[in-house]
């Protein structure tokens, strides 16, 4: 089977690898060159432009999109709607928001493209050797392209939930779970670290990755964290984050939804952005003034 | 090996079984005597009495406690000690405060007994088929027990961590770790609850258990009671809690650990208990009070 | 001098009293017309269409709006600005968000119209004898108005911020800060509540708003509050929000600030609108499955 | 009338100087002798020694400890109870904790001392021109001491609350409505700080201190530290805590009550003590392992 991918960044190209050893014909197109040849050079046939990456498939075309969340897409979308003919098909792999992914599932369908949003999970690894693929779209369509699911996911690692934008509205709920599990892990070690004990944290993640309540993969990889770095030394505490977070708990916002560890696990990134907070000055003065409390100063 | 198990409720019944299972000679004592004999029933010896339990046990005796973190540890040390020779060794498997564990330590240790503090995890399933053991207690007298730990945990499942108090510790913050993750994981599928799409939560934890980056036992567990209630419709949403998690946030507190998710973990549980508040009730009356908006009126 | 105002709900209303108090020649227009006859018969001019108030007014005009955020301001901008001419002046005192404020502003400017946002605090009893006023717009027209907020506000009570958006924007972030600390002070008496003691709510109130740290507005209305009803037996604890302090923690995402306070004070309103959660159902339904725990059942 | 105090910090002092103002006898110590000498140039007696402070004033004696809490107060306790005889008064003015007024209301009572815990709002200035007392003790002896109450404060500043401890108590929760009320300005201001308008904060304070409904003290406050500094340019954010806001916190969890706003308000001052933190070292470590998301490194 035929499958156009674009996008060959860590995600894209490793799910390249992946159809690759299924023995998908992958028609690869990146917007750095050396990205294509460097799939090219794995078994992929290479396009330079989209409309050669078109023009390559035969209909009904598959073309799993691999791009940054946002405009990227749209960029994708303008320039391949209009070379896709009715019964293509067009998956959407990345971060998509799912407001957009329903938007650009009316703008395919104007066309007869079939639009899916697939929320992929399982990090690089897992693009790489079998994700977690949740996915939204036309049921009567899907049977279609569950063969490519089935091959490029863990057993069981497929989830067809039906509406269009559900497939990435799963995967922003997942990220903000992972949000909290994540802040949750850490929070603990930050107690360990303060405690009057003097923990192994490599054994302590191991040992939690074995048998106990909290085991998983996000324990495993905090082994091996603390396997390369026993104190994460070198490592500054910022948290980075790339909107999926933040789209989860605006929808808790929107469906006035109670969800304050996910919300707080977001929020505790975006302070470990700031070396000091202007919050904090405001609070520091305050004490002084009705307290007299010294401040601490700038040099 | 002998072992004395004092304690048969859920995890120290099935903590009987899994030695039993392993060949130890296990002497059993319960202050309910049903529970006695149905582990006598699995082959081994009943004890009706601390002391029964004691002269049993040919020395030095290993003595495993099992019982309700609190008084009931007191009140067996009371009995036990007095009992007890030089050389003897005590392991508190329970959910004992840390701080409880250094303090027994030295009240045996004065006897010339061996106090060990083991955390348990893994649920009733684990005790049964192989725990997750976090061990404090003294690295002289350890080896002479550690074949214990390694028959009864699964594979990599246990971790003697060193200092006294030090496995107690351990299962603090694993379970207020647990507190956030479980706190995580229910606030997103509160979201999808209010979602526009129409997921099987079934099918949604199966799939996130299986490649997603927040697989792991929790999201296990949660297909399994999702599967055998497909909106657990009969369930109260109320969460009560058992201590450990309380205690995690205290010992934040102590140390000046700022842990949001923890903390607030617990505090959503608190509010779980209350159909209504007190501090609600103060909300609604200022909003009236200055902005006119109506309250919700008790019938 | 003469001002329109349109929108006579309990703000407007009471925001005419005052203007007529100040001697404005105030001609008031309401979709419900006894909202109008009302303040007429209190001195005011009636206006039973847009366009009769425009009519009425000599130019230039200065057009208060005082209506509900949203759909209500689009309709009257609809409905007015093609009637209006170069040098009217229009002022939304209402609860809009800055973002339309700005985007309405633009709309107004194209037809030669300046538009003011105010954002208004004080509650009722401050529109009518002495708001809070927090003023967006052009700085070259602000001196014609000026006069009106100096005559409708309390003393200080009037601040020209300058960029258009930018009252909406401080009344938003006003708003955030009132959720703090109203959720502040409901959380200190839900812990009086709970107290050993027996506390007089109205007495501590009452000391509390003479001379301690956190005497306030709000402080004196939470003792008029539990002057009405000791424990506000009848009050249910449901805090319902209109908007302004979502908009908050939503700049707050935008702008990825750490506004915690602010933030759960929404999510515990949010909370407090349901009997039952569907999160808590899923940690009482994990805890059984891990750890045996019972779960309470609906009848 | 006559009255021993004893601590002359800021707090104390300050007391001082109001209680000479209001014509009492004023039999003042401190461990600083300077202190002493300051108080006795405003016209107090000095006393150099706490038994000189007893045998200076004829019984019945009232005595007032302003002293830090905890260890200091137990050392006077410890010199001065000997000293008294029955009939004899102590007043803790101190921010001392409720439990440990229960405990010495009971030492102090065996020797027939009346124990007040007076908790004592209003900062330096409220010390010296109107403070803000709460009280708990002994209802039959309060008349006698009533009046010095009633002179400190400022009018209506002071409430018997009853029990023992419950003065305390309620200074504690004070505490804690003041952490959220600061924090959740502190927020306010951190995003107005990120906004993109250019506003001046101490007009922002200036106008949110009169007419708004967040008008208060620590509004009135916040214009003050504004005033002196527009953008506390030479403050850190650094917002250190003495205890009390911990006591609520933990007060809390005993009682299994939901006070998210209080925990934060700690928690984010605990956060501001760190340049970076572990738990931000974990999240980063952790994103990097299942996403090869680039951390930050220490040089």
């Amino acid at each position: 089977m035929q499958i156009g991918l674009i996008g060959l960044g860590k995600m894209g190209y490793n799910l390249g690898l992946n159809l690759l050893e299924h023995d998908y014909e992958v028609v690869a197109y990146d917007v750095k060159e050396d990205r294509v040849h460097a799939l090219v050079s794995e078994g992929a046939k290479g396009a330079f432009q989209v409309s050669e990456l078109v023009a390559t498939l035969s209909n009904p075309r598959v073309v799993w999109l691999m791009v940054p969340a946002g405009e990227a897409v749209d960029r994708i979308l303008h320039d391949i709607l209009p070379l896709m003919e009715k019964g293509d098909i067009l998956i959407d792999g990345g971060n998509s928001h799912y407001k957009d992914s329903i938007a650009r599932y009316h703008r395919a369908r104007e066309k007869g493209v079939r639009y899916f949003d697939v929320g992929t999970s399982g990090g690089v690894s897992g693009a790489r050797n079998g994700a977690c693929l949740m996915i939204g779209g036309d049921a009567d369509v899907f049977p279609t392209i569950e063969p490519i699911f089935a091959d490029i996911s863990v057993q069981n690692g497929y989830y067809f939930a039906g509406g269009i934008g559900s497939g990435h509205f799963l995967k922003m709920i997942h990220n903000g779970i992972e949000y909290g599990m994540m802040q949750a892990i850490a929070e603990g070690f930050e107690l360990l670290e303060r405690s009057p004990f003097d923990y192994d944290y490599r054994n302590v993640a191991k040992v939690w990755s074995h048998g106990s309540v909290i085991r998983g993969w996000l324990m495993e990889l905090t082994e091996k964290a603390f396997a390369k770095e026993p104190r994460l030394e070198s490592i500054k505490g910022v948290m980075h984050s790339s909107g999926e977070g933040k789209w989860a708990v605006e929808t808790a916002l929107d469906v006035q939804a109670c969800a304050p560890v996910i919300a707080l696990s977001l929020m505790m990134r975006y302070r470990s952005l700031e070396d000091d907070t202007f919050a904090g000055k405001v609070v520091a003065a305050l004490r002084k003034e009705f307290g007299g409390h010294d401040v601490e100063k700038h040099e």
